[in-house]
């Protein structure tokens, strides 16, 4: 039986990386090192950093004004992080609550500046993102920040807002890499890469470059966008580990076919568990209007919640494993990220037909 | 021939820790999952953190009144993330200069808050550290921070300071767990794990409790001593990876006799070396007096400087790798932390007699 691992993340890593992380991290070199234990400033690292950099670019067809930064830690970092880097003279910051990992990053910014809320989800049953149109961008806002795929929720924007002026930043954690986007509409977007890109302890911004000259004065160096630009994201030891991984995650998507080829699979594979549950009868519900349902992290409950813990007991024993929906809002999911392969979902979707067929 | 990496860091890793890494790190288990997969807040990532800190707090011999912390990112982070955390309702810093790297530190710690130079090294050659007495530590300093040993420098503190009633604060990130520690002494004290500790990517923080109450209102959440101490380091996704890898080099350090063995063992190498150096007739030189020579950085230089180039690429062709010092002192450096074998070091102290012979 092959066993899968739905976790929200830390994440399944594919396939391929695990196996070459596996024989190219640990493996020492004709230099008496192996890769995790290079000096970053040496050549082999420099060269890895500048391949994950190209590739990157690459896959998100990156246009002129932008760069990559790869820093340390995770998004929650980012989320104090971020209004020290982008507020510069302004005295507030737009952002829109669509769930839970947003309200975090409000309450994080609040301890900097005043928040405006731009927008909000339903809030109730069923969940819907903000929509366009009905935004509060006052102006001054030195941004606005979203969360485009809203991980505990289930919850994903189906289509992102015009913001004008206000440079548009999103933490795009959950969903970065699982389809291609149009980083023209974006000032800044960010993803800690234990999801889509790795292992946990790196952080992807991409940024226009006329963001980095507002960092404010109590911004530690190595965390000012600013300088890790102009030092490559070498101003200080990087997290080389990770980028090894990352680099190697970048790899992969671009030998199965990119951004595109990724983006159908992860359709087909959320579509077959969103018809099992929609096609249960009531056994299952999904809390999330169709339109705005994330194709990456499948939230679902059991009608009857006594049976939530048996469907956990059962799934763990047909090798589907990490169901539990996030503690502060129970209920199941099930993340699909790029790595989860079709069968795997295909799997899942197996599973839970039959435990419906027989406990509803 | 067997190949050694003398690099400052990322620096080598136990054999046994890397074999261990590949075979624990990357194997999927019954959960579908390979550990560096899990949710950080799931049992077998729990377990490890608690197996780590376990493991750290017996090799340290931890007293009552301390906690340990095990934060993303590097020391250069807490260069900033320090006063943020430490400052209180102090005016200044008592900062000694003993260096490259706690000039950094002092240069970061200014951006916060005035700070005194408590005590400086001697600057020119040969080198020594700040030495007990005539330090100046005006009342009212929120702490005394120091940089026992210079990494870049090859120079290292051969006693602490006594600062009274100010706590002691030590980066120790290229000499921490290289030999027995009286943290009694210190108010805290951090490393990041790239030389000792493992991968890069993780600081680690021992802190006396009663320092946890200063935290600034502008410090990130996420670094925040306090937040993070009653958290259990797991406020946010912290980078599970490099704790991993750290739990094993703990696991290696206590299954090879713990610190007191190491530190015999480090002796051993660091006198090989500069034994060789100080019987060269004049053809190496240290440029630090004896009793203030790191046991774990070895810096040298060649009287003849011509002759930098040729020991380099010599020294590669004997599997000696990694030798070149800082960028900022030119020279050279073997760094000796507790991962590399007495036979690297012997490799090494053997390849200097021969080339001093050759060349002298």
């Amino acid at each position: 039986m092959t066993a899968y691992s739905f976790a929200a993340g830390p994440a399944r890593l594919p396939d391929a990386v695990l196996e070459r992380a596996r024989d190219a991290l640990f493996v020492r070199g004709v230099d008496g090192a192996a890769t995790l234990e290079r000096p970053f400033t040496g050549d082999a690292f420099r060269a890895t950093l500048a391949h994950a950099r190209e590739r990157l670019a690459a896959l998100l067809g990156l246009p002129p004004g932008y760069r990559m930064l790869f820093l340390a830690g995770g998004a929650m970092h980012q989320f104090s992080l971020l209004p020290m880097n982008l507020l510069g003279t302004a005295r507030c910051a737009a952002y829109a609550d669509s769930g839970y990992w947003s309200q975090r990053a409000i309450d994080e910014a609040r301890r900097y500046t005043k928040v405006v809320i731009a927008a909000r989800y339903t809030g109730a049953t069923p969940l819907a993102a903000p929509t366009a149109g009905r935004w509060h961008l006052p102006p001054g806002c030195a941004y606005c920040h979203i969360t485009p795929n809203e991980t505990v929720d289930g919850l994903a924007y189906p289509e992102l807002p015009h913001t004008g002026a206000v440079p548009l930043v999103a933490d795009a954690t959950s969903c970065f890499l699982a389809t291609p986007l149009d980083i023209t509409r974006f000032g800044l977007i960010y993803a800690s890469a234990q999801k889509n890109l790795g292992v946990a302890g790196l952080t992807v911004l991409v940024v226009r470059d006329e963001l980095l000259g507002r960092v404010a004065p109590h911004v530690p160096t190595a965390f000012s966008y600013r300088i890790q630009a102009q030092q490559d994201s070498t101003y200080n030891t990087p997290p080389t580990t990770a980028i090894h991984v990352a680099a190697m995650v970048f790899d992969w998507i671009a030998d199965n076919g990119g951004l595109t080829t990724l983006a159908a699979a992860n359709r087909r594979k959320a579509e077959r568990i969103y018809r099992v549950i929609d096609g249960s009868g009531g056994v299952y519900t999904a809390p999330v209007v169709p339109a705005h349902r994330s194709v990456t992290n499948i939230r679902f409950h059991l009608a009857d919640t006594a049976l939530t813990e048996r469907f956990i007991a059962e799934a763990e024993a047909h090798g589907l494993h990490h169901l539990r929906g996030h503690p502060r809002i129970g209920g199941l999911r099930a993340s699909l990220y790029n790595a989860m392969p079709e069968a795997g979902a295909n799997a899942l979707a197996e599973f839970m037909s039959d435990f419906a067929r027989r406990y509803g």
